[in-house]
């Protein structure tokens, strides 16, 4: 069997770039381009970073191509850079490879329209940053939905948020192009959200063994220290969230996360739960809304972390 | 130690005849005046199905005053007659006993503010409906704040909702008045939300053990048959939910229930989130809104079942 | 005939002083009662503005009872002090004769009830601040809701706003009080817009005659001084705009205000249009919303500018 | 001087159509391009309309090229049918000639982006539909802007609305697009508000007059039968307004209406103003908020209703 046509829209972060480094590990798919967006940091730093982390990674062929540079509708109030640091890996971009090609001189929109017209099949496409791009290709081309497979969305979170209480930080970027996606479009969605990608935390053992896993490991856990240190403090305890890498997994290997389907819908107003992802678990209907989808929560951890950390050393 | 002073504002509904009957067996606490709500029924209604409630438990004495027959600012858009029947008892609310006495012919704030200004001491209030006459009381009599003890509301959600994905009936029918009590003011508070009073549920052999207790068991048992079957629909097992009576319980012996302190604040956005209690459990700060208040967040369940059976059999 | 019972409801402000002492100076009405609320400066300094003006006019024992000191549900984004001064009246109000009797020991709503009650005809009221002890009157006391002849508010504006692009300054300072008395409620409602007082805007002779009438007019002209100069930077002339006055004068001479019947909305949101009062003037009812209530737009106005400033002169 | 380019962004609609055939009557410009969008009737609808009135025109040679089908975020409540008929064209869109050529295979924003990337100077656009086209053309080219030489977008209503009380059809059907590109976006723009263009209406002699210039002249009159129905009804008085056609005739001859610079937001909740542009015009800038863009306020009437005869009579 021939890989999966896949495009990842991205805005690393750090998390990001795992994911990256794991689209490029995986045989099963086809990494066909990367798009960027806005999102953690600037559209000028995740792009200059996307394609630093698909150097590192030895894959200085893949197309990228930078897209939206803010929300659809309303400002971004704040980036992510408590989180990633100021520069979106950690203050440690400058210290990965330069790539060899330039960036693509289209605009992401085109670049994704351009991957979905030409492949032979479906194309799966994994959004791990704010929706802008997404339901932009969605808005602008309603003839080219038929050519995507699936979107494997990582975002929301049922019972918390992460950058407020009840929103996770993609979503909360950019709600408004996430209910256009995730409501008002039929497109199939798997939304991964931080209930589970908090529970897919990896541990210090883990990291360990990537460190020492080969060049692509050792460069993508040098990228870690402040990020560690922030999921230490949010959470507790000394561990780190993989959000992205989990995201791909299912992308890459679908199933691999356990999925209920349920009801979504994407709060747009202006107070304080901006940017939640309402799922409806309820057994009752009332005054239910929005959209069903498949939304990912569970999975086999111990087999999903071993997953992402063969794929990971495998690198390239 | 002589029983504390408590007033019960709320909008019966077979919970709220439960929490009735509880707070009158309770030799901790002297009911000095119930106050009606529109809520799971009109206002005309709930202050029919209070008086009986408190003939059923042999209290002719106790002063009911109706409150507000509305929100504050919105209008309910809809009753809870699919939980608790077209009448708010089950269907049974004419077969309760007649009251003996007239209902008191002054308003529900007006007698608020009335038992705070000749209590003896603080006076805890135990709102188990929607918060407008808590409101309205705050809003006109902002001297008599430090006649309050605490409130001990009954409302929210902080993992689910009942009327809608993350919405509780209480609040999110009136959300802007649960905004001004939870959020604006200052005075003490302690939340019950759903997430605990569904861990709180009882079971057959629960109800079985109160309608064998005498004529108060039996008669509020006799409410119950549309509730069960609704909860076993919603729930998914045969138990029902006490909601209004845990909240009791706690005003009755503080400390019963385990709380937490948090931030909670109250979407009064039109969209899908609407009266949504936000309650930040997070371990950051970023992004933090709202007041702190106490949740109640836990309980020794058995030993809450027990209490409630043992004061409910006691009947007056 | 005899005159007519009136309630004030104020934030003094220089126009509300205007008002007051219009009241007290037309035999048409009989001042019953003044109550106070927050607004154009806090509840404390209103009401101690409120009893000064009237111990200016000679009238210290109009009873004056303090409401509410804040909206119904969020806080008030800020004072009016850029037009009426840190202390409300121009900086003048220490200049005022102190009353000769204490403040009414009871709260707003419980005078107006009380007013309310003991009328032997129905009570006119003009609101001239923020709606928020209207709001809590009707809410807490629907039973009185007969008793109101009818309410002559002064507030929003169909075609401009004055504290924001499209808001009037009373309305926007607590929207949802609005919504519940102006959309809401069932009882009669003159509404006063700013579009019409703006025309009705009195000049600088007349100014000069109302300072040359007597101690009253004096007393009222030398709080003017900064508000004439805000006057002259918003419009662009030398003029004074007396909204609270012009609402006045259609409390005390019913029909002098030349009235619309128009459906009204007010804006509750939280973006641009916060506060906005709706008025829809089309003749298609496509989208029509809200309830019909009585507007005025437009008067005689040179005879209003006499009528405000013989009764103004005669001061009691 | 050689003819300044321009494209049309449209949702035919009978003035529309008035607007196209303006476009192509007139030398100073060169039609690059018409991308049509959803708005007064189906995406599908206004694509065929478009089409078939450039052809009344002989114009078969512009691209036509499909946009949105829908908003950005949310659904659009209703069409314009009650205006502009079932087919857009006063039932009346069958009797236009059947264009030659297929209609452009490309998507609108791949044409504009094409029209813009090609043209020798910046290009005008004048998007006299929902902005949703120009949103997403705004969105995935943030580097075509410099070639955008202005937006002169017919919408929004400063006094009046007409599809709400306070707003105009155009931006109340995408305020989400709207806002994106009036208030986040800092190209050049000229709004023309229905305010102004309800000033224009044009009066029967002056569609008598149209009806007898030629065929073109005919065709355009022959679609207006419950159009001006519509506007006898709305107005009170027989005449016919025609706002896009009066955006048009700034399109083509810039200055032909008098601007004025203001600050624009546009409300994007969902309470009674969602759609609503707010003009801040006061002298104040208390609370100002949004951008400040190009307002027509103005024009000489007379000239302007003369203007648009010439050039639809000359027709092609």
């Amino acid at each position: 069997m021939s890989p999966r046509p896949l495009v990842v829209d991205t805005d690393p972060g750090i998390d990001d770039a795992f994911a990256l480094a794991l689209a490029v590990g995986s045989p099963e798919v086809d990494l066909r381009a990367v798009t960027t967006v806005f999102g953690n940091v600037s559209l000028e730093a995740t792009t200059g970073n996307a394609r630093r982390v698909l150097a590192l990674c030895g894959r200085h062929d893949v197309p990228v191509a930078a897209g939206a540079d803010r929300p659809l509708v309303r400002p971004q109030p704040h980036r992510s850079t408590h989180v990633h640091g100021d520069d979106g890996l950690g203050g440690q971009s400058r210290s990965l490879p330069v790539p060899h090609n330039e960036i693509d001189p289209r605009r992401a929109v085109e670049v994704l329209a351009d991957v979905l017209r030409r492949a032979e099949e479906p194309v799966t496409i994994a959004p791990i940053g704010p929706l802008t791009n997404i339901a932009l290709l969605l808005a602008c081309h309603p003839e080219l939905k038929p050519r995507i497979d699936r979107l494997v969305v990582m975002g929301g979170g049922l019972e918390t948020g992460n950058i407020t209480a009840v929103a996770e930080f993609n979503i909360w970027s950019d709600p408004e192009a996430a209910r256009r996606v995730l409501v008002e479009e039929d497109v199939p969605v798997v939304l991964v959200p931080v209930d589970l990608t908090h529970r897919c935390a990896v541990d210090p053992e883990w990291l360990d063994a990537l460190a020492a896993s080969g060049p692509v490991g050792a460069g993508l856990t040098s990228l870690t220290a402040p990020y560690r240190a922030n999921y230490r403090q949010a959470l507790g305890r000394d561990v780190m969230v993989l959000h992205d890498a989990v995201a791909l997994a299912e992308a890459i290997q679908p199933g691999i996360l356990r999925c209920q389907r349920m009801s979504v819908e994407v709060e747009c107003g202006t107070g304080p739960t901006r940017g939640m992802v309402v799922g409806d678990r309820r057994r009752q209907s009332v005054n239910r809304v929005g959209r069903e989808i498949e939304v990912a929560v569970d999975a086999d951890l111990d087999a999903l972390r071993a997953f992402l950390l063969e794929r990971l050393a495998r690198g390239r």
